[in-house]
């Protein structure tokens, strides 16, 4: 079975680790969020990579849910005791080594598909693991700070800021010039499932989605398309869902999501094209059933919440059952 | 006072230690040598002239000579274990960090006299610390491993192969295309005293002559030349100068060294400028005092092991009563 993710960072790594878990002999395919990726320190990060890299490869800080293992931070120490900034980033030690893998690579002229596949040579995460493109694509989000509006990098935004002020717009900077990475798009073609895991729907999957063609090809797929909510009882279980999707104009809410998504095959007008064959909900959110499903979308209340492994293994299992069900 | 330094790493940055307790009113500026600089992992690396910044402004490890103290090797074993070389390189996680500063302040286009000077307002080593330049020179040596002669850059001799093998030559690759760096010319011109440390008289003090310009200033300088011999009893008291001498054709020997700076005004024929005014040899050398002089060189002979601070500001008191002689 080939099963098509699109993941975004700690939520979708964990999904993944609960969908292998699952499934130990699906050929699965991860198409990662780029747009969080930053240069610092002349460092290309790749953040949603990496985490998802170190989860499904052991080497993820298992607390934190990103970073390594058992991890220091003498490098950030002593940037910082140059006074050269940004000093909220956690840039850790053994992580400055990957970095500094794909920065050389980089600069030696390889793409940055075929930098992530040197990398989890290493790592072995047990999924073939596709940047959604190979361009450089960065989400930026518009705020206002000390009363006066300014655009930042979505690192900024969530990791210095924590999020605690409105995100006004969501954009995900060079996405209309990138091009998918080689695979992804014969990736989403050949797939039996493509799920969208419980990841943030605007800057993670979102991201993705903005990659000219990526959103066409999964609308198109034969695959049935099963997302699972990020939000349970009008909350994101993590993250700052809420507040980028009251940038876009989105409740926070599982149906809102459901219908951002949309149905699939029910493009209509100038309106993106529907995606969405199922959709699982957490129970609290039970009472959403009858609304996505009104909207077209095949919907099932199930417990969502990562708690451990074997909970996130039974969201896969009940994800992949309802694409039996759409495949029926 | 103005007193001018050519320096190496390790012998030259203790040197400067015991020249600053020596005369700490003293306005030094130091030329440092960048031939031993190295690009490891996409970094630029400069080991002299951290060498002299560290060990000038508290951050050495004593014991080695050479890194930070405290340093530890997080980010080089996770290097190696993605496969990554060279794993000769004794790279620290706190060097690391001033090796990211270099490498971004480099890429954003700020020459190295720039990046050291910025670096140094960290350290604030008490000497004006100079690049020989801000072009790229790189001393390769070459040498014959498994039967095959082939030419590896200087830190792969020294740190990879322990300087084991014969150096068959030593080419400061570049260096007839450099320029010294913004400041070194007018420093020499304007020195009431210029020195040359205990440093590799091939590989360190060498590589700095061997920019164009540089051995011409300091032999039409006004300014008394001083120099130390790093060779005791015809041995170096510290790392390969037997070797690479010997690729030059000079006897390892205190007499040799300073016949090969040569008799500052002695210029011959096609032979390089003369440097010297005035050398200093290890009392156990005390028998090649008369040798150096018949060679038109005063020559003194006083202790020359840099066993402590207290006997190291000695040399350099030593070397500044000779430049008084001289100038009288």
């Amino acid at each position: 079975m080939r099963i098509v993710v699109l993941a975004g960072g700690i939520g979708g790594a964990r999904f993944l680790r609960g969908l292998k878990a699952a499934r130990p002999e699906a050929e699965i395919t991860v198409i990662g969020n780029t747009g969080d990726d930053i240069h610092l320190f002349g460092l290309k990060v790749c953040p949603d990579l990496d985490t998802v890299m170190y989860t499904l490869g052991g080497g993820i800080d298992e607390e934190k849910g990103w970073g390594r293992d058992d991890e220091s931070f003498r490098v950030k120490e002593e940037l910082a005791a140059y006074g050269v900034g940004p000093d909220w980033f956690g840039l850790g030690d053994r992580d400055v080594a990957t970095h500094l893998v794909r920065t050389q690579m980089l600069g030696a002229g390889y793409p940055l598909s075929a930098v992530t596949e040197a990398l989890c040579d290493r790592w072995k995460p047990g999924v073939r693991l596709l940047p959604m493109t190979d361009d450089r694509v960065e989400t930026h989000v518009a705020v206002e700070e000390d009363g006066e509006r300014r655009a930042i990098h979505f690192q900024e935004y969530w990791v210095r800021m924590r999020a605690s002020v409105d995100a006004l717009a969501v954009v995900p900077v060079g996405a209309e010039q990138s091009a998918p990475a080689p695979g992804v798009l014969a990736a989403i073609a050949a797939a039996d499932v493509i799920l969208l895991p419980p990841s943030n729907p605007v800057v993670s999957v979102g991201t993705i989605l903005a990659v000219p063609g990526i959103r066409d090809a999964v609308a198109a797929a034969d695959a049935p398309v099963i997302g699972l909510s990020p939000l349970v009882g009008g909350a994101p279980v993590r993250g700052m869902a809420d507040k980028v999707l009251a940038a876009i104009g989105v409740e926070a809410t599982a149906t809102a999501v459901a219908r951002h998504y949309g149905a699939k095959g029910a493009a209509a007008d100038d309106a993106p094209a529907g995606l969405l064959d199922g959709w699982l909900v957490d129970e609290v959110d039970a009472a959403a059933v009858a609304d996505v499903e009104a909207a077209g979308i095949r919907c099932r209340a199930v417990p969502l919440m990562m708690t451990d492994l074997d909970a996130t293994a039974a969201m896969a299992r009940a994800a992949l059952t309802l694409a039996e069900e759409v495949r029926a």
